[in-house]
């Protein structure tokens, strides 16, 4: 199969979702329409999504949830645990500890880094605090593979790159700055008040 | 001016971003390069982006700080302050509130709401604590205008729906459902296990 674009994972992870919560529930079947209700698409992008995968589904019933979930959670290998190491354990990098203490078995924040060494050699929310010195050995011997950037602006290049000096090929950013890396590496950009100022502008609009 | 698109809003605040980092330093001019990098798009989006707003630069000193602030701050009414309110003073509703303390003065949480009442009727991060049966009243009263949802993913629509009904014209949604909401309302969605589970999706591709 042909690389698949950034939207269509994000897609692909959300209609695993609803398909978990339906064989938790004991459910044999879903349609589209309840996929495509449960992530914001109209029911052809599912079906269109669906189609590469080969499940086929009927009208009446739905899709097997099974063959779906076999199928999608291979292609998309949603049942690998991925180790993460998350830099900056301020307010922002406290509230995801704590957040994702225990919530998802397969994603687990293996270790926290800060410069402050008030904070550092310590456990918190079940996750060991090392100094950002400490970085590279860390992620190297956890065989972590993506980081969490937490820090203040001004500091979230340097993560960055000391990320990717230490082999890490794919960064969730929450620093409101758009860091450089290599191509191989994979950046997703939080930007918490971003999102709120432009919400902020289309309520004002709306009015 | 026509309609301005989601993404065109978002580059806007970013550029402004910048733009007010150099008028801070007493910086008189930006080049479309330095917007290019600081929103990670091409030089070419910035100067289609600035045509519209009929801002003039110069290949040898860029665009006027100025000029740039006074258009585009005016046309996202970057200046207005805007009251939100946060539901859901669980960790990260709390990590929100602590993040936004005194960091935006045009960006005020002017009311917290939760239905536990171990947590209302408290000031937390300077915000006051309401009961979430106050919620109408209390929106109306401050004139809030856009909601952040922090609360779990299954009470998410009851929450857009008290807030829709409170009068809210924009959400920004934390919770990992898509929550329907009238035409005229806009949502905005931060999933962020979503962003974690895509990015080491990427991450292991890369490897």
């Amino acid at each position: 199969m042909k690389r698949v674009p950034e939207k269509s994972v994000e897609r692909l992870l959300k209609y695993l979702e609803l398909v978990k919560e339906k064989m938790s529930k004991g459910e044999h079947f879903v349609f589209s329409h309840e996929l495509a209700r449960h992530v914001g698409v109209s029911p052809v992008q599912v079906r269109r999504d669906l189609m590469d995968f080969e499940i086929e589904g009927t009208p009446q019933k739905g899709y097997p949830v099974k063959d779906f979930f076999s199928q999608v959670c291979g292609h998309v290998k949603c049942d690998l645990k991925t180790k993460l190491a998350l830099i900056g354990v301020g307010n922002l990098g406290k509230a995801i500890l704590s957040y994702f203490l225990k919530r998802r078995p397969n994603l687990e924040i293996t270790a926290a880094f800060d410069s402050d060494i008030q904070k550092t050699d310590r456990i918190y929310c079940g996750c060991k605090v090392y100094h950002i010195s400490e970085l590279a050995s860390v992620i190297k011997k956890e065989k972590i593979s993506v980081g969490i950037i937490t820090v203040p602006a001004e500091y979230a290049q340097e993560t960055a790159d000391m990320l990717v000096k230490a082999g890490i090929k794919g960064i969730v950013n929450f620093a409101p700055l758009m860091v450089r890396v290599p191509q191989d590496v994979f950046v997703d950009q939080i930007d918490i008040t971003l999102s709120i100022e432009k919400t902020a502008y289309f309520a004002q609009k709306s009015k």
